[in-house]
């Protein structure tokens, strides 16, 4: 299925000269990865064969209460499976591989990637059981692989994280271009750079549809590399007089080979503390990816032999997660490392917005421990990021040269700004670009390019923290949010049916406000649960659900009134017959 | 009580040369503000007189769910409400005077402050209604204060909103020098420069303790001029064919004057949209803080007749409230404002940490209305801080030079970053400093300065949203964060005590979840509470408090056992008489 190839040609019938019509269709559906940050998945489908273009996954706000992760929907894939020929990844960040899992219990599809990006995959799939082995596939940049009708070579781009890939499509359609996430990096620290030469390739043959990272595409001029942050780093190492401890995402094995590198300028040890650090860094070294000289670097627990001054601790839990190492030593609380006076604790790492509280409230901990922290806030060289800023963006627009353009990774803003970007800089050679949501259909065929009526079936997997499973329909929470904001009440009525009335009333309230003033509410409560009893017809009496109804909108009603705020807690009636 | 003189001399009997024993006991403890973002209030106590700096608001996070604002407790105020002389307000935001109706609800006090302060304390104080009229005095930089044994003066400083003031407070012990929140602005908008030389007079005269402004005390160099913004505004409105809206803090009056000053040069018309803007610009400009001129200003249902493009509207909600005058505009949902394409919204305003998930997606509204939106991420420099960067706080600890220092507004890490400041500063003239937390007191007296071993209570009374009532103890928030994450399961349960038996066990769940697995898991639950029950004793079967405890306990250990992950749902058991 593979092999070693320069870029292939797109299929005879496609034309792609201006202004002609395609002769072969082609359908475009991202499913995940629009208007959100995360979740990235895009199907590209032709006839009977459909390949996938990455299964991230998507971090819940405090809006998705009680939930772990959110995967795509799978519905729109489980409708063609037999038509599914692969699932190819760009790099190896969990909002481009974090739902492979999902993807490989629910459907039988080979995965392509790079060797790291695969290695960390397979990691992720270990902990999850399948009827069948996962059929993983090691792909190369310049190398061309065969799905059905479609051609794919990967082209190495510049990013955050090692092994990183363009993906070049051929298509019966022409040539679909899709970035995955990249910077341009014109002194990266593995030496690899950016593949302008190949990009460019494809812009002399001529590309059909681009497809490009937008998460940066508000940002003006072009991203730093990630070299600047060794300015930093050296003065951290020149600087310190006691032990050293970085955090960083675990897949930003750049980070890690600087501060690796520093160390052995600066003669420290370096241990990695924390599994998630040191499952990537073992598979990025085993590849050769990550040079880390065995003189430097020791085992958590022997770094305490050598002088605090020799020491370096790279260790997980950048974004302040509970149970994370970071998070552990800050409280006093991990077997091997321990933050002393003295000591500086350096974040060379984004803080992912909504993350901000709990990060800080670790920063604080460490400084109640006496160490001196670094951080975006106190020193803002620590960290760049790995998305590309506008004059990247526009350099790969005009390398490309694509007929039509799809802004693919961000919210809305970022694609709605990436596309004027678009315009601006490809003007009247840009036949159509899009702003489009998940599931909508972008169809090239022989009347020319547009979007579809219908929509594909796309939503969010929710995967509950609690049980593990998944969360189905908006029901659960939307009760979780209100139970969140107001609590719960459970009047448990007796009703005498003969009589009419309600014999005994008692409202249990958990989350409800527990002052005296809401005591007195609930007593008000129970007189107007015994009222909507009395008023209601021995047919009725005799209708369970009639009778809860009832009772439940005469307490929120109730409620409501009484509290010119509007408390709507939810209401969880239980009927009894006296 | 007020005279208009210099600054006061600190009594007789105290002596501030180095070494010599303090001879009048001074008691400073803060009850909010240190070690969180908000709240602040300060008592400052010798023998019977207590005065209080500033009355805040804190706002909640997500583990605080539904509540609408956090407050002091009062408890220590309360217990010595015959000692309380005053509560002197620095300046009119509301993390500063977000409490003073807290107070006055239930202290007797006279409030103090600037004009603009106390006009926005008073719409505040209108939405409440008292026993007694609220006694508000105006002070004006400059003058003094006699308030018991306290003497305070009012130091004009510069901040980003208007009529700010540091105080200087003459104790028995010597002179207190609180800062308020401040930036040293060298060239405001409204002209009135920070009072250099009234910081430097006091700090010739000898000042005890110094308390200053820890917000910014992580960010090197100097915060930029309010200026600054200037530049941005100019291009923007150089720039924009269409209407222009701006939004930002409602009391950002500077902002607000450069805004109205560009649209006069640039020959627009300015209408004010949103209760809280127009309020704090009506008591601004009757102050003549604030130069609205009339052929500029339009009410906003006349700016539609102007042309689009020489419209303004400077339009509340800059952090996405979901109520807010923008975010109803962004939702083409209001009744007056309509954004449209080709519009430019321009963000003033810092994202408030926490809301960003919410403003970004206002932002993608105003995207999707076809407007070009500037924010911090593609527009930074409209916006500045309004707290002082490291080098300002420097300059302030050299004009004061105090015996000691208290860092004051700010997280652990922004205090005890201030406070290493201080110490790089003032080297071995500064006696000593601390990071105090809520509740701990500071005492000077004879013996010197030190902080006692017992705390003054203190704490965060919540207002439920929902209610209105204050949230009394933790239970409910435990509840809610639980009901939250896992929703609540209610275990209806009939026990005919004679057989010994639950002859009828039925389950009901709300946000828990609702997959096919989660149906079965509680089928087995039910299956739980009936061995529990079998297993229990006639006596016991007879105590309801020991039953209800048995099935939450069974209940709550099966989901944990059968769910790895651990889901604890609420579960709140409902007994029956068979």
């Amino acid at each position: 299925m593979l092999s070693r190839a320069g870029p292939t040609a797109p299929c005879d019938s496609v034309d792609l000269d201006h202004g002609e019509k395609l002769s072969n269709e082609l359908r475009i559906i991202p499913l995940g990865g629009l208007g959100e940050f995360g979740m990235n998945m895009m199907a590209i489908e032709s006839g009977s064969d459909l390949i996938v273009v990455d299964a991230g996954t998507l971090f819940p706000g405090p809006e998705r209460p009680g939930i772990d992760v959110i995967v795509p929907d799978l519905a729109y894939l489980l409708s063609r499976k037999e038509n599914l020929r692969g699932l190819v990844l760009t790099h190896a960040h969990q909002d481009h591989i974090g739902a492979v899992a999902h993807v490989l219990s629910r459907l039988d599809v080979p995965v392509y990637g790079t060797a790291f990006t695969l290695g960390l995959v397979r990691k992720q799939l270990s902990e999850f059981s399948f009827h069948k082995p996962p059929h993983l596939v090691t792909i190369k940049p310049g190398e061309s692989l065969v799905l059905g009708r479609f051609t794919v070579e990967g082209i190495h781009v510049t990013h955050s994280t090692v092994q990183c890939m363009a993906l070049a499509i051929s298509t019966p359609a022409g040539y679909v271009l899709h970035t995955g996430d990249f910077k341009i990096d014109q002194t990266p620290i593995d030496g690899r750079k950016f593949d302008f030469a190949k990009f460019a390739e494809y812009g002399d043959r001529g590309v059909l549809l681009l497809c490009s990272d937008s998460t940066n595409s508000d940002v003006p001029g072009f991203c730093k590399s990630e070299r600047a942050v060794t300015t930093a780093l050296d003065r951290i190492f020149s600087g310190a007089e006691e032990a050293l401890f970085f955090t960083c995402f675990s897949s930003a094995i750049h980070r890690v080979q600087q501060i690796v590198d520093q160390a052995v300028e600066h003669r420290r040890k370096v241990a990695l503390v924390g599994r998630s650090v040191s499952t990537a860094c073992d598979i990025a070294a085993n590849l050769g990816l990550l040079r880390m000289p065995p003189g430097t670097m020791v085992r958590p627990h022997d770094l305490r032999t050598y002088p605090r001054r020799d020491r370096v601790t790279i260790i997980a839990g950048s974004q302040g997660e509970p149970m994370s190492s970071l998070s552990r030593a800050a409280r006093g609380r991990h077997n091997t490392v321990e933050i002393e006076e003295g000591d500086v604790v350096a974040f060379s790492a984004k803080m992912i917005p909504g993350n901000e509280a709990r990060i800080y409230r670790m920063v604080d901990h460490l400084y109640r421990q006496g160490a001196s922290v670094l951080y975006g806030g106190n020193c803002p060289d620590l960290h760049v990021s790995g998305h590309p800023c506008q004059e990247e963006l526009k350099l790969v627009l005009n390398l490309v040269r694509p007929r039509y353009f799809l802004p693919v990774h961000g919210d809305y803003r970022q694609l709605a700004q990436h596309r004027r970007l678009a315009s601006e800089v490809r003007g009247r050679e840009l036949e159509e670009s899009w702003v489009l949501e998940n599931g909508q259909i972008l169809q090239f065929d022989e009347f020319g390019a547009r979007v579809l009526p219908d929509k594909a079936p796309v939503g969010h997997c929710l995967i509950d923290a609690g049980t593990g499973e998944e969360v189905l329909g908006d029901a659960v929470m939307w009760d979780r949010r209100r139970l969140s904001n107001f609590g719960v009440l459970v009047p448990v009525v007796t009703i005498d049916e003969r009589k009419g009335e309600a014999t005994d009333v008692e409202i249990i309230s958990r989350g409800f406000v527990g002052s005296e003033d809401a005591k007195a509410l609930l007593d008000e409560t129970t007189s107007a649960i015994q009222t909507a009893i009395a008023k209601s017809t021995r047919a009725e009496l005799r209708n369970l659900e009639v009778i809860e109804d009832r009772i439940r909108n005469g307490v929120q009603r109730h409620v409501a009134r009484k509290t010119a705020r509007r408390s709507r807690p939810l209401v969880v009636p239980v009927v009894l017959d006296a």
